[in-house]
This record gives C-alpha cells, sequence and structure tokens, in this order.
C-alpha cells in the first residue's frame, strides 16, 4: 500500500478517500492514513483542497504529526502550526532532527519559540539555537549536528568496536569525521574504507583529506553546487574557527535543487516559490492581484505610447490592427533570451568575462530573427493592406523591437541580480514594459513620419 | 585550487584563463585545467564561448577526456563527440559507469555504436546492451551494474571478509543487497547495520525489507519521486522477472531534478532544456526562430480579430489606444494559473479527484479579479477618455478576459497533458492565442454593438 501511494498518490488513491469520507469510514482511513510513511501523507495533504485537507488532519495520530509537519512546504505547515497551542507544539518536536525542529521553529512567533526552546534539554536547545543563528538558506541553516567524529591517532579496530557500541547511525552516515583536539575537521574515513582496511591501521594514516568543509555561511545554492559536482552524499560543515559544527546530507540538499528549479519559473509568473496549489479562492486571488496590479500600470504605460499617436492612427487604422504583432513579437524574443540568461545564472554559467560575447551573441541573433521575420511580416501586411509604406514601417519596426528586447532580455538579468533584485519575477515585467513601448513606439512613430 | 573554482568559477577565473591564453602560457594553463575534477573542467566548458571552448578542449589530456565528456550537457558533448574518430571514442569509454558509456553511446551514429561496443570485452558490452535496451528517461537507462550482492545463508563475518577482499567498493554504496538463488533482490543490508551487528548473525536474520526494487521502466521523474520522498541513497533496480539488474544512485537522480526544475521554465519561452548558452549566434537565431514563427501565426489571428472591427476603431480611435491593456491583463492572469498547474503537475499534486476543485478556485480567483481590475480600469479609462460607454465596454471585457483566460490556463496543461503534448510549450503558445483573441473580441466586440 505505502509503495503503491509513492509511486502515484494518484486518481484512484485520491477517490478511495473521497469515498472513504463520504462514507464516513473514518475509522479505516485513520490507519491507512497512519501507516503511510510521513512523506506520503503530507503529499496527500498538499494535494487536497483546504476542506478535505483538514479533515485529514484530524485523523492523524499526534505523534505522526511531527514527522508529517517536517514533510509539509512552508505554507501549508504554517496553517497547522498556526492551529497548535503550545503543549502540541512541545510534543511535536520531540524525536525530531536538530535542522527540521529548527526549521518548524522559524515559522513560529518568537515568545512561542523561546517557550519551545525553554522546554528542552539544554544540549538539545543548544544544538537547535545553533541551527537557528544561521538563515535558513544557508550551509548552517541546513546542517544537522548528528556526527559521528572520530580521533585521528585511534587505529580502525577501536573505531570498529565504538561503532559496534552505537545503539544507531544517523541515516545517511557515509563518513566517518576526523576532528583533532580542537574540533577542526581534518579528515574523512568512508564507511566503505573503513571496511576494507586493516583494523590494526593508524586512522590518520588511511583517512582521506579531498573533501574541503562547508563554511556555515556558504549560501545554500552554493552548497548545492558543491554536491552536484562532488557527487556527495554528505559534508562536513564548520564554524569560523574552523570548528566541526554539523554536516549537511543530500536528502536536504534535494530539496534546495528541487526549490531553485521551480523558484525561477514560479517568479516569473509573480507567484511565489512556496505558494500552496490548493489555497482558497479568496487568498489566491489577493495575492495575485499585487502581480496583475503592477503589470496593469506598465500596460497603461504602453497605451500612453499609442495614446500619442492617436491622430495617425485615425488617418491609418491599419496601423491598429498590426500594432499587437510588433509588440508581441518583441516580447516573445526577449522572453527566450531572459529565460537562457536566467537558466544560465542559475547553473553559474555566467560572469563578467563572458558576459560581452553573449551579449553580443543575442544583439546577432535578435538582428537575424528581426531581419527574417520583418520580411515575412512586410510581406504579410502588403498582402492584407496593399500599402507599401505599412510594410516599410511594420519591417524597420520588427528589426528594431526584436534587436533592443533580446538585448533587454539577455541583460536584464545581470543588471538586477546585481541590484539584488528577483531577476525572474522583475525581468518580466520590465521586459513586457520595453518590449510594448518600445514596439508601438517605433511602429507608430515611423508610420507617424510618413503619413503626417 | 580545485576547491576554489568548484566555489566558484566566477570572473576571476575566467579571466585568469583569457589572460593564460592571450600571453600563450598553454603549458600552465594545461596542467592547471587538468588537475581539475571533470565536473569542474566540464563547467568551465560549458561556461565558455565556441572559439574559448575549443581552445580549452584541445589542452585537455586524453585520458581526462571520458571523464568531462560525461559531465557535459548533451548538446555541448554532441560537438566535441562529433570531431573524434572511432580511436578516441573507445579510448575515452575505457574506465567508466556503465551507465555514463550508455549516454555516450546513444548520442553516436548506430554503426558508431556498434563498433565501440564490439571492442568491449563480453561483460562490459553486455552490461552496456542492457542499459541501452532501456529509454534513457527510465530507471534502467539510469542505472549503473556495480552492484555488490549477498545471500540471505551467510553469516555477517563471511560478508565482512568478503568486503575485505574487494579492492573498491563502489562509490555511493550505502546497502549490500540480498538476493536468491535466482537473483531476485530480497532484502538489503546498510552499512551502518553491518558495522553494528554480531558478525555470527544470519544476512536473511537481520536484512531489511522495507524497500521495494525500482522496476526498470519506471520513468525517471517518478524514481526522482520515489528518492525524494524516501530519502534514498540508492536503490535496486529489478527487470520484468523481478532480477535483479543494477542499482540507481542518488547523484544520477539529482541531475534529473535539476533537468526538471529546467524544463519547464525553458519550455515556456520555447527552449529546449539541453540548450547550449554559450550557441553561436547562428545557430541560436535558427533555433528559436521556429517558436517565433508559431507566435507569428497567433499573433496574426489576433490581428485578424481586430480587423474584423476597423470600422468600429476608425469611428472611435480610444478603442485602439485601450485594447493592448484587456489582452495583457487577460495573458498575465492566464499565465499565473498556468504556472501554478504547471508546477503542481510536476510535484504530482494534481489528478482528476481534485481537478474540478481546483478549476472552480481558478475561476472564483478568477472573477474576482476580474471585477476588481474592471472597476479600476473602468475609472482609469473615464479619467482619460470621459466616455461612459469606453468606460462600461472596457470593464465588462476585463472581467469577461480574466476569467476565460484563468480557466484556460488552469485547464490546458491538464489536457495537454492527457494528449502527450509538452504543457509548458504548447500551453504558453495557446494561452497568449486566448487571451488576445478573446481580449479583443469581447472589447471591441461589445464596442462595435455601442458605436454603431
Amino acid at each position: 500500500m505505502a509503495q503503491q501511494l509513492q509511486l502515484s498518490i494518484g486518481d484512484k488513491e485520491l477517490k478511495e478517500l473521497n469515498d472513504a469520507l463520504e462514507n464516513g469510514v473514518s475509522q479505516e482511513l485513520r490507519e491507512m492514513l497512519n501507516s503511510l510513511p510521513p512523506a506520503d501523507t503530507a503529499h496527500l495533504l498538499e494535494s487536497s483542497p483546504p476542506k478535505l485537507r483538514s479533515l485529514l488532519w484530524r485523523l492523524i495520530d499526534r505523534e505522526q504529526e511531527g514527522g508529517v509537519l517536517q514533510e509539509l512546504s512552508d505554507e501549508v505547515r504554517q496553517f497547522f502550526l498556526d492551529s497548535m497551542n503550545i503543549t502540541e507544539l512541545k510534543a511535536i518536536t520531540e524525536g525530531q532532527d536538530v535542522d527540521d525542529i529548527a526549521d518548524l521553529l522559524q515559522q513560529l512567533p518568537d515568545t512561542i519559540t523561546r517557550q519551545v526552546l525553554d522546554s528542552m534539554d539544554s544540549q538539545d536547545r543548544q544544538r537547535v539555537e545553533t541551527v537557528l543563528s544561521y538563515s535558513e538558506d544557508s550551509a548552517g541553516g541546513l546542517m544537522n549536528t548528528d556526527t559521528i567524529t572520530i580521533r585521528p591517532c585511534n587505529t580502525v579496530d577501536v573505531v570498529l568496536r565504538y561503532l559496534r557500541r552505537h545503539e544507531e547511525i544517523p541515516e545517511m552516515t557515509d563518513n566517518l569525521l576526523v576532528v583533532n583536539r580542537r574540533d577542526e575537521y581534518i579528515g574523512r574515513l568512508p564507511l566503505t574504507l573503513l571496511l576494507r582496511t586493516d583494523p590494526s591501521a593508524i586512522i590518520q594514516d588511511v583517512m582521506l583529506t579531498d573533501l574541503d568543509p562547508i563554511e556555515a555561511n556558504t549560501p545554500a545554492s552554493q552548497v548545492a553546487r558543491i554536491f552536484e559536482r562532488q557527487d556527495l552524499v554528505s559534508a562536513p560543515v564548520v564554524g569560523d574557527n574552523q570548528k566541526l559544527m554539523g554536516r549537511i546530507t543530500i536528502d536536504d540538499v534535494v530539496d534546495v535543487i528541487r526549490e531553485e528549479g521551480e523558484r525561477s519559473m514560479m517568479s516569473m509568473a509573480g507567484l511565489d516559490n512556496d505558494e500552496d496549489t490548493f489555497a482558497p479562492a479568496f487568498r489566491t486571488a489577493r495575492r495575485r492581484a499585487l502581480w496583475l496590479g503592477i503589470n496593469l500600470v506598465t500596460a497603461f504605460i504602453a497605451a500612453s505610447v499609442i495614446g500619442m499617436f492617436q491622430a495617425t492612427i485615425d488617418k491609418v487604422v491599419a496601423l491598429a490592427v498590426l500594432m499587437p504583432i510588433v509588440a508581441g513579437m518583441g516580447g516573445n524574443a526577449g522572453g527566450q533570451a531572459l529565460t537562457l540568461v536566467i537558466r544560465g545564472m542559475a547553473l553559474g554559467q555566467i560572469s563578467t568575462t563572458n558576459l560581452k560575447w553573449l551579449l553580443s551573441r543575442e544583439l546577432a541573433a535578435g538582428f537575424m530573427n528581426g531581419v527574417l521575420w520583418a520580411v515575412l511580416v512586410a510581406a504579410a501586411a502588403w498582402l492584407w493592406f496593399h500599402d507599401p509604406i505599412i510594410s516599410l514601417v511594420i519591417g524597420c519596426a520588427m528589426i528594431i523591437n526584436l534587436t533592443v528586447a533580446v538585448m533587454v532580455g539577455a541583460s536584464l538579468p545581470v543588471l538586477l541580480k546585481a541590484m539584488n533584485i528577483d531577476p525572474a519575477l522583475a525581468g518580466t515585467i520590465m521586459l513586457t514594459t520595453v518590449s510594448d513601448v518600445v514596439g508601438f513606439l517605433s511602429f507608430l512613430g515611423l508610420a507617424s513620419l510618413f503619413y503626417n
């Protein structure tokens, strides 16, 4: 059952759930729900409209709640956290990983965070406070403190006996971390190596020193790239003082990579990365209103450009028919350049050294497509309106707008990033404004020269 | 040096490279380049314009080429593969993982693939052929054959001695896979458990059976979800007959997740996921031309709608000024719904059960925003043109277009997916067409009723 749900919490399962709820078979459902791995229960909650979601939540056993909560996206989690009292909050942090507790606490009001922290034993509290002291989007915020450390002077045999005494070795432990007397990271001993090494060998003779520890302030996106490039399962994290603080595991990095991939696409449509797919209608409408409002302002700017040429349009109404073509094509061509550069920046491919080459390439490519489509649009306009001036004007405007839009699309993300503004969000709005304004201005402006 | 480059192959390094090349310091550069991990060299190549890229490639030692090639994206790799002869191709497959060799071979013409396969020893050839028999985007295509298998009847001690005899344990080995006489997967023994278990214990008494093997035909995206939900480092892959065929490791799954995240964003701009950021201008222009051409057709469809109302525009030129606002706002609102549903589908959240709820939510949200912006746009139009009819008409058109566009944006991806058409690519084009056509038709159509 669990496996099937993992593979496809799809139509069938959701339908079964619906049926079960409608028939009031809540005991059966409760058992099924609580037998699922927390990640599957979380997925089920995220895939449910609000009413069903609240209903399902009530059926989840108290001791499952913590595990499910940490698998939920921030927005959905916030909804359930808001409904919990301090006793419940204290209960759900029990037995959770330090980084997961920190994630939960970050979403709570400060006074409540304090109360939960005070209820923990001093060692756990200190650990959580360490993680909390780093940004959620940094190596420190991603790390866990469940490292197994060993000393360089011990023998492999001592380590093997030490491990055997452990009740459990933390998940995703692929390396034992070797630290010196000052608790500084000095090397690693992979389990795969440990298993093949002569028990009498000394750790410092066999340990590997090929892996540099990650500094706790490193941004999460950079951590993801380090993991991707070096194919890591886990990596040690150190503080300013080079002291080992914990480790980051690939499961948390996978979440970062998944979110990075989504973020740009969502931003380009003015949506928050964490947006709940099944948020209620009013909340959805209110959130989207801001983005639509900003776009409306830019639409009015474009309209005011058209307004400047009302006399010309009054003379030649065909201009009104053709003008959206010029603006729209510029927006499309610019959007391609914008997207390519945003992707390139996410992959860390773009720097000031190759930016010049990239911009000249875009200039050339934009101009080529400008000429190509100018000729075709001019011909189509001729067939439609039999007016050589309109054909000439729309052809020139197409070349101008496609070239400008592509250049703006390629350079905007870099400029915005340098100003610490989200390139995907602001870039899309600004590009549309430019391609509309330049499109209408070049087309109607040129036309007004010929027709006045 | 290596670590520094991993963290930021940025301005400084690229500038140093440029300088080194310009000063002809190729020996020094050659040494530096060949001391980098293959993933970093690949990143450097991908971040370089064509000329620099070819130059760098020539400096890479023959024995490094295979490792670098497998880290490159398909398009860049194809470029280098095309320039290699059969002897070179045979050389670069040596010592590579089976799944990586299969990846390379998939990009070569069939006759050359055959020749390379024939040059391999029969065991390796058979393994590569097995992987090649599955789609690149399936579990079989992602898998490697470097599993360590053990028998259920052995003791832990036998396994420990068996491992000690291994010259090397494959990377990312977190579990030993337990198979029966028929080579069917029956359980796993985590290294972390092996290290804590009494040497005299029998494997079948201590092995875990909590992990279901992945069927070789499972799509890559589903493999990624299984890894994400269960926080796996590696997973066994079985064929139709339940026989163990190999295993998938998290590093390959991370690539799938990274590509999934990019794919939708790139598709929405009509770009290929694998598009080389530094492709030459002509190739870039030619590739983008197709998408622009399709968009031009839709732009002419929208223009023809305006063409139907030339007489009305001729009477009231203000209509030409305001009409792009209606079309544009519909496109923006619809784009938000489209993006949200595409993301929801990628996360496996949307099914026929909750689609109905989602569409009614979008209908409600679209209508609310329609009314809000209708009122504001109507007021703005009044202030601008002092014409109550224009205000009324644009208000009604806004409500119609925003509601329709949002509904179309939310339902298109699901419909297209069901028809096996890329929802991001086709959805964006079709939504623009709908929001333009409905925007112009509702606004100008209503206006023509009042002004004629």
